[in-house]
């Protein structure tokens, strides 16, 4: 294996074991359950109402591909990814008061990341992004100068929460700009959906909620983060949207329409919306081609980046097969009518520059 | 001009004079406000909560541009649009009761829009979409049957209300059928956005409303069409999706691999969503090439067809010059790498085939 030739996989999850006892405590979602029956997995609830529908409340196993870094490795080694760059799943600690505990367990969480990453076992293959106090603008640019100070972190990951105000909170710019200033990249990722109207006659389960309350949420928190003139501000902030964007790509030209049609929206910026939005970088879990298409076709795909979303949508079959939603991302990047120095980027290369990661010897 | 070089415009709205009387009586949204002051344009409200809103409680001046045929004929001009296949503005008559009365106005709007699209000064230039009392299933079949006989109707516009519990509700599937059995298309337009959450910080008007908040609408009300598998049911149903799509193209492997993780659902569908999504029709009004490069690479690009979305979204600037968002369209599809013959389709021929049009001679 050649530089040339590396799998970077930018979007991946794990439960760490301060995370799950956290949840475990919890008499709310997001929460994590007993086994049903003894001997099975533990059960996690994580969605906003998911322990009301019929299909949704028992949750999923929590197996150990949720936790255990040997799991982590092995699915590496199933799919040859060279690299994973690690990040606590949704919803992170957003819901915990700004309290000493709650930064104490940020801290504790990130040296908790450090440390896997770290751990000889991996040999150099796992980077992490930090987890943030968010209830605490000012807890949490202290864990910022904490992250940017672990060898093995490269960004933070964080919903569309904010402090509870959403992104656009003028109350968060100084952490973007402790953010920016180190350097570090937000992984920007949903969580709470979007309130769709009543499903009605369609049980859709969480189908809809996934495919759909997932992208919409971050469309709509990027877009309010963008006329808010954060990056004729913060210039420097990067961003990675999780899931291509949502559906940013796809109707940006519809946002810019919209927003020079109302000129007191319009005026605020120094830039139409799409000129923000082709600065930020994209994972490309978007498991069709159309969608990396129109990704790649609207920002320079050097600012795309491969992704698997593990340990979430696992084989439906077997236990041993390659995952359908890793190859599916994997050959919607293939098929996109791309040239191969590209697809080299998006699969591993951009990661590589963007993260300053360095590949392990093999 | 020969047939192969014509324009058509099937998304372009129109303020029938029995629309507008209706809208004047009425109190509260939507609804036709008397002018600010006198001698100016009458003012529409038409979008929930648009009353409260600062910046937009005052609504749009409802010039000729929303109801004179020869404005419509102007604009066509001005744009050099062959035919277009006009249709009234949302929310139609989702709001009125089941009644007699209520009948009996779908009766005159679609008699009313034939007659429009029969005025000798248009030259044939102007086909129609009926509206339907949707309230009540047994009314609006009645008038699907009353429509088809109308010599320029070649649909029907809706919503994504249905009777008020959305497109799959079991009862629409009769009205449904009378649909497909008259060859009519569905122009499925949205109105009721999607709750988004506060807007919180940032005032953004209602710029947000309609760039997120119509094509969030459009897409979840076509997922839940499709899981309701009435396709399966009713394979011969043809709906021509608003805005590309709403953001379908792009999210249609996202919702194919949710669906596919949740047997429960993907049990019910015979085909996965993404076969059923690529049978349906597609305008191109999406304002940047991303857009329609996303959609040609999704449905054949022969299901793609081009539309303004007139009166909506005129020129800032002066009077005379040339609709931006007409040209951003169509610059999108010149510019989408699309060949000669492709392009030509989604700018008329496609329609003039899926909706049996007649290019007026010249």
């Amino acid at each position: 294996m050649t530089q040339d030739k590396c799998l970077v996989d930018i979007h991946t999850h794990v439960y760490l074991p301060e995370y799950l006892e956290l949840l475990r405590q919890r008499e709310k979602v997001p929460r994590v359950l007993p086994p049903l029956e003894e001997g099975e997995d533990e059960r996690l609830i994580i969605l906003p109402d998911e322990d009301k529908g019929e299909s949704t409340k028992n949750g999923r196993p929590v197996g150990p591909d949720y936790y255990d870094v040997r799991e982590k490795l092995a699915f590496m080694d199933k799919h040859d990814i060279d690299i994973s760059v690690i990040s606590l799943a949704n919803p992170w600690i957003d819901f915990l008061p700004p309290t000493e505990e709650t930064f104490d367990l940020a801290r504790r969480l990130n040296v908790s990341m450090e440390k896997m990453c770290q751990d000889p076992i991996t040999h150099g293959r796992l980077y992490g992004m930090g987890t943030l106090p968010l209830s605490s603008v000012e807890g949490s640019i202290a864990e910022v100068e904490r992250i940017a100070a672990l060898p093995r972190m490269r960004g933070v990951i964080m919903g569309t929460f904010g402090c509870g105000k959403g992104l656009d909170d003028p109350a968060l710019e100084p952490l973007y700009q402790a953010i920016a200033k180190h350097n570090l990249v937000i992984f920007l990722h949903p969580h709470y959906g979007v309130n769709l109207p009543a499903s009605g006659n369609t049980d859709a389960g969480h189908s809809l909620a996934l495919a759909l309350g997932f992208p919409f949420e971050t469309t709509y928190a990027i877009a309010r983060l963008i006329l808010s003139g954060i990056f004729d501000r913060v210039p420097d902030l990067k961003i990675l949207l999780a899931h291509s964007g949502g559906t940013l790509p796809f109707l940006a030209g519809r946002i810019d329409s919209c927003v020079a049609h109302d000129p007191a929206v319009a005026s605020k910026l120094n830039h139409p919306p799409s000129y923000y939005l082709k600065k930020l970088y994209y994972d490309a879990v978007i498991y069709h081609e159309t969608g990396v298409k129109a990704t790649a076709a609207f920002v320079d795909p050097s600012q795309m980046m491969f992704g698997t979303d593990h340990p979430f949508f696992p084989p439906l079959e077997t236990k041993d097969a390659r995952w359908m939603s890793v190859d599916s991302n994997l050959s919607a990047i293939s098929n996109a009518g791309l040239d191969s120095s590209t697809v080299e980027g998006i699969l591993g290369k951009n990661a590589l520059r963007i993260f300053n990661l360095e590949l392990p010897s093999k």
